[in-house]
């Protein structure tokens, strides 16, 4: 291991809530037992970044400690590894997957690595991306992206990519061949939904909901979207109900999930139909009419990033060509730029997702 | 066939909503092809009977007809078949599915038969059980119950126990062997829910939850609960957080399912816990905490009614004695009673279920 | 309803087996209740009519009578009802669902329309579709094919395309998106299969296993075939293993089913694989490999035929154009040419599935 | 740490085949990082130590070292951990999962620990539990037992128990409230198999199956078989009929497994049936009946031990006093009577399950 860690390194650091983010120096963390090291090639920046940033998580607790390093869509070169890790990863180019826990439970161990008991997430609750070297508690955090191109662009399928993965795939027991599927929200979640539901579920016909004609017009780029509802120019309702010729659609994707949004595309579900939250946090309820829950037998889930396979698994699909997470990718920015990238996502003024690269 | 069926018969109108029902004699129906004519042993009356009287339901266009004969809880004997029905069903004693439909559709076909598009729900869309004789229009929903004990007292099972026994088992796939398990409300559907847990998932810690100590005594008569939780006595969130060593409990069984109600037990639900809506048409909205849904991947889903797979398994488990349906069954009123029986029940004054025997 | 049923009308019977098929007149039944009568379009020459024609089935009681009209693929017009048909049916195109039923049972309500303990088999248990008008006991067994290109073509969607469709859809809770499925047999049946690949399953690595290079090219030219192995040509079992990176396949789908087919390609499974058992039928036992199971905990599976709701999703597919089923018909014969095309099948000298239109 | 590990420990090592095991003395390992040293209170005697004794397993390369300690039964008290063990485990009482693994893979991150592709079982691929300290290689293989009673007899809970607990779990979807289970084998897996049948799937009907009446007898007193059939008493293909009234059970658990028991009990399967091959490891093939499988879409499943989440269940369930475990035991060996037992057990002379208490 000819690498010897330095002593410190750069990193960004929200300090205060909603000020400037400053970068400094922080100390390197040696990497011991099965820990690693890895120097950071791209970072993403994530909705729940912005909202870190302004303190809206506050009320939760969150982040966890003061100065936090954010972000948590990483990729890198494992640079250093403690004594308990294989030698073959010392090199390699990985993902770092950044729903990690402590402690194994009865839900890491039945796979359900992102709902343990005890998490440890990047950028929430440890350090995340936005510095030169990323301290990594074990490395089977890590997924190989070596031989993929556009590695940077990989950096959002740690959040992004995973997670609309993962809500798309809940559907597979709940829909038929020729059921209709709504995603509603064609921002940078929906650039990865409408990929997966032509890669997971190509038989369905997909029904993509936005009131941005932009983000529209992005979105059907990516993917073959069957039929587009802009709810700012036609009742939503009535739309959805006239494509599907008065039956409304087996599932619906949220991945905005504001009480107005859900109130609406609730009332668009066939019988045995599943609602799926996806979406940033926030901390209000959301209304569900009962009666037509109970009768037409509805489901309504939650769906929280993804597991550790299917974080494999999206990695897999993307060498195979699955998914098209470059033309995701619209900003890269330096690390000197991260103030101006935060401010301009929290304008609303990007498609897609963005990047900084170091 | 011996048997001529009379002209007309003695049915119990609903004329005029939250009026006396009125007792007359209708013109008795001469089955056909496949359809049957029941001799009424006894039915039963459910809250929703008493909701349908009370014009409750006028929002959602119930009942479809007026006059309509109440009560979709019936057992009786098949006295008079058309030609396509096969011999041996004459002169059975029967329980009657009540969740009927006129046409095959994709629901009926994959055995969700209580979800047809075009349902023709006895009591609510055509006339139900309080009456002499009942017109079944297919043979199909008829369910052998000969060499049972106290027929009267299945009735129920053709509404109560189905919908219970329905919700019970959806936990199947959710609970594991050392979860806890809530029942919410021990009123007539929890007279048949905590027994259903016994005989369905043995193996789960039983909560169960209602305010009224007789209900609570009633129903811990029936199935042992292994915990008791009366919320007018303790904070029931605290105190299930308290049984469940702060983990809360894997699934809540909602008999209730008011939104004040839901609003509650929601908040005990450990990481990928289920929520169960059940229970009678109500017309409000509830609301679910939508973080907490998506964060621990919760799943709300609403169970209605049961299958005509599910009513045969229900009475296959009566015939072995998995279920003491006898028990519950706490008042038997004579046909001429049935004002006073809805006036009983519409006051609460009632544990279990009731019926009317002819 | 204008038209009046001839009194009789041309058929194919098989009298003696394997002696030339005989062009008789039959009587036409006249439908009553729920049965209707279907003018024939076109009706496919399945393996299994072959095997009935041969007396193979024999040892099994089948045909259940002689003589009998093969065949169970049938297109047709609906050209008279029952007074229990709904009246909009008639003058439709439909293809008719072959694996009937007499009476509902356990199965059948719960959706497995084909495993109904009282079968009736068109074909095989009563008359199929070798003749000009075929009685249809109950209407809920056709499906709607109006306004579908090239109906005869549709003929073989009734059991070779069904068949490979709920055989594909057998895998979707076992493979993965990154995962290696293998179709084994290219034939007729295998020209199905390795479209419902590419529609369900569009995510796993394909491949391809057949002797026959003609067949193989046939294949490969109705679907993108991953990789394919030509066990003539190279041990399947390295080559596969090869392919893997020393895996194994996670599925295999085994339309042949010999037992030396089944012992070769059991071994290339993958821990957790599933090995899905189609195919025609013979009678004898088939070997398995009790430890590599056990250790594995691989699955072996039966699929038969499919339900009716599968029926009714295969022909919505086609109508949205996920199958290409007038490429898979390679020969079209006339009523008068049926011992030719007879000949012609259990001489193994075809591809894809043959039809007689009338 | 106050305790300081010996140099050196009694250990009982198989040196040749088949010779009387020899007790000798060997280093102790001392734990470092995430691994813990365990004092053996007692261990297991399995069917497939007497096996690998025997050299049966010498065709598949195990053990894979010699001489090596047999047993993979443990249960024992921790006594030294390495620096990366949290601290409250030491002293604990603890059971052993033996099916351990070097690194994680697709499997084990699914929770499939048993399953993964680097397995390193203990008394197989390494030293097992006949020794005084037992070296654990990760904590998370250690189930917690304080305050369980009878701590020598939950020793088998770490294979026999486990084992039938996955296999009667399996069966959860694909039996019915009314449907027939066979257990076809009574000895040592068959006294745990029924007492989970009894806990997991209480509804359905249990056939037991044995040719020896004191096995029956001995199954008997641990849960109430609803029906015995004695093969050597009686057809058992026609009384297994007889008492399903001709439709068969709708699975089979066997646990004997040899190709003429498979060749019997596949054939009183009913459509939907399940065939669950569990026991001992042999190397033959067993032969099924392909038309049977593919008619009637029978299952044919392995099931290899369990997983560390179901080891967890099981020792919870055993806490909880869902399974009688200290009636299963009937010898309990000391060390130095270890060869007296492996010839006992080899011989057939014992029911229930056998241990070695330090």
């Amino acid at each position: 291991m000819g690498f010897i860690p330095p002593k410190s390194h750069m990193a960004v650091l929200l300090k205060d809530f909603y000020k400037p983010l400053v970068i400094e120096h922080i100390p390197t963390i040696e990497p011991k037992g099965e820990s690693v090291l890895v120097k950071t090639i791209a970072t993403g920046i994530c909705h729940s970044d912005i909202h870190a940033w302004r303190g809206d998580y506050r009320p939760a607790g969150l982040p966890k400690k003061l100065p936090i390093v954010l972000s948590h869509e990483i990729v890198g070169t494992v640079v250093a590894c403690g004594d308990g890790v294989p030698k073959p990863l010392l090199n390699r180019k990985v993902l770092v997957y950044p729903w990690q826990y402590e402690e194994e439970d009865e839900f890491t161990l039945a796979g359900l690595t992102q709902l343990g008991r005890k998490r440890r997430r990047l950028g929430l609750d440890v350090d995340g991306g936005l510095q030169e070297y990323v301290y990594v508690g074990h490395y089977r955090f890590l997924v190989d992206v070596e031989g993929l191109d556009d590695v940077p662009a990989l950096a959002p399928l740690a959040c992004a990519g995973l997670t609309t993965y993962r809500a798309i795939k809940k559907l597979i027991n709940y829909v038929g061949p020729d059921d209709y599927v709504a995603i509603v929200g064609l921002g940078g979640l929906g650039s990865y939904a409408v990929q997966w539901v032509k890669t997971v579920l190509p038989y369905v016909n997909m029904i993509g909901v936005d009131v941005r004609e932009e983000a529209i017009e992005f979105a059907s780029k990516l993917a073959r979207i069957d039929c587009i509802v802009n709810p700012s120019k036609v009742n939503p309702i009535d739309e959805v109900l006239r494509l599907t010729k008065g039956r409304g659609v087996r599932a619906v994707v949220d991945l905005v999930a504001s009480p107005k949004v859900v109130a609406t595309y609730i009332n668009v579900l066939d019988t045995k139909g599943v609602y799926v939250l996806v979406g940033h946090m926030g901390e209000e309820g959301v209304t569900i009419p009962r009666p037509r829950v109970i009768r037409n037998e509805l489901t309504i889930v939650g769906s929280y990033t993804g597991s550790l396979s299917e974080q494999h698994e999206v990695v897999n699909l993307a060498r195979r060509g699955k998914i098209n997470y470059s033309a995701v990718v619209t900003a890269r920015y330096r690390l000197d730029e991260v103030n101006e990238a935060f401010k301009s996502i929290e304008e609303g003024r990007t498609l897609g997702r963005q990047v900084v690269v170091m």
